[in-house]
């Protein structure tokens, strides 16, 4: 539907970039990707984001080369914004009734304030509560359905949760985190083996079988950044 | 446009549920409208929002009373969400492009990462920095184009600040507020006064004399409620 350019500016290791990058996998979009080394992020960039974060799309104006980004095309930022924008162009990504949109939107809001930042408390802060983490992903799968996506059909909610789903798993299955060494095993088999996380399960199983996820995660890519960040003390 | 019934359940002393009244107000849609007292919740709440929080919309299903919500209804809480619901239902509340709807909720999303946390903490925290109060509002009046709302005509952008500068402004006015006492004055003078904010006080005068706003903004109420809640210890 798209008939504007559309270059994504986005980095591997990043869950918030991914959101947007999956979003778009599920499209027929052509979009043309850029990795920005977040490390050393190129002196131009902030022609396209001036606080230098990704995700962020330069949209339409001329066909450019990424790091020469055109004054004439439109900056968006923001991943949530970005998931938006996505939608917009192609409607799918979102249920068709205004009921089911917001549906998808309170999945997401939740997910935004409870589950993510439950995540990045255990794994990133840590030494954190196990119980808490896993008290946030028991109301996350308590707001998906029997089966199918977070509303049914793949839509950005599954977007806006899933990187953050599939680094915690990698980052427990590792052993990698700021939790304390023993909670890494213990809550990797609650979370991801137990009978109580069934749902979890499948939904999660569901999500990172498709070719959008298999396309964006790159499990070897995350796992080496993620090891000197998160050493322990 | 909405064929469905729509109760709202609100508070005027609410900002987060005014957001909503301010937006179905800038349509033609045939609201119920119930005002949950927030110090004395109604038993049956929990029906509408488990979480017990307005603002919430109960929509569609057979026409009942408010304090009578249908199982059959769709329950939708979150006021983030329900300014994208109204949006859906009725289009002019966001331009007609995806680049615009995107820079309508940049907006949303900077004003609900930046401006609003920085009013809570200056009015309901306190005793904060004034200067990061200012520094908040000075980002925010620097995502304002040169004239008109936040993205040219009235949106959900507007209804997700105005209730926030509303209160901020009703409070430095009254010198009510967990800020030092010195403070309320000094900073009402420069955001609502002052050269340096003359676009920010341009566009809160729009905003503030439409309908909308002199419709769902009720002063003395507020202020009744404000006063014991942020006395001075």
């Amino acid at each position: 539907m798209a008939t504007e350019q559309i270059t994504l500016y986005t980095a591997k290791v990043c869950p918030w970039a991914q959101r947007v990058e999956l979003a778009f996998k599920e499209t027929n979009a052509k979009i043309t990707r850029y990795e920005i080394d977040l490390g050393n992020k190129p002196s131009w960039y902030p022609k396209v984001n001036p606080v230098t974060k990704v995700p962020a799309v330069a949209y339409g104006g001329p066909i450019v080369s990424p790091e020469e980004p055109s004054p004439e095309s439109v900056k968006i930022a923001e991943s949530a914004v970005l998931l938006e924008f996505a939608a917009d162009l192609y409607p799918h990504l979102l249920p068709p009734s205004p009921a089911e949109r917001a549906r998808a939107r309170f999945v997401i809001d939740a997910a935004a304030t409870k589950a993510i930042p439950a995540f990045f408390e255990f794994v990133f802060r840590g030494p954190g509560d196990p119980e808490a983490l896993v008290t946030a992903f028991d109301a996350f799968q308590q707001l998906l359905p029997p089966e199918g996506f977070a509303v049914g059909n793949w839509s950005i909610a599954d977007a806006a949760i899933a990187p953050f789903i599939g680094r915690l798993e990698l980052a427990l299955r590792n052993d990698v985190g700021k939790y304390a060494p023993e909670d890494g095993k213990k809550v990797y088999a609650e979370l991801f083996q137990s009978p109580r996380f069934a749902r979890l399960q499948k939904y999660w199983q569901d999500v990172s079988s498709r070719e959008s996820w298999k396309s964006t995660f790159d499990e070897a890519h995350i796992l080496e950044r993620l090891r000197p960040r998160l050493a322990r003390a």
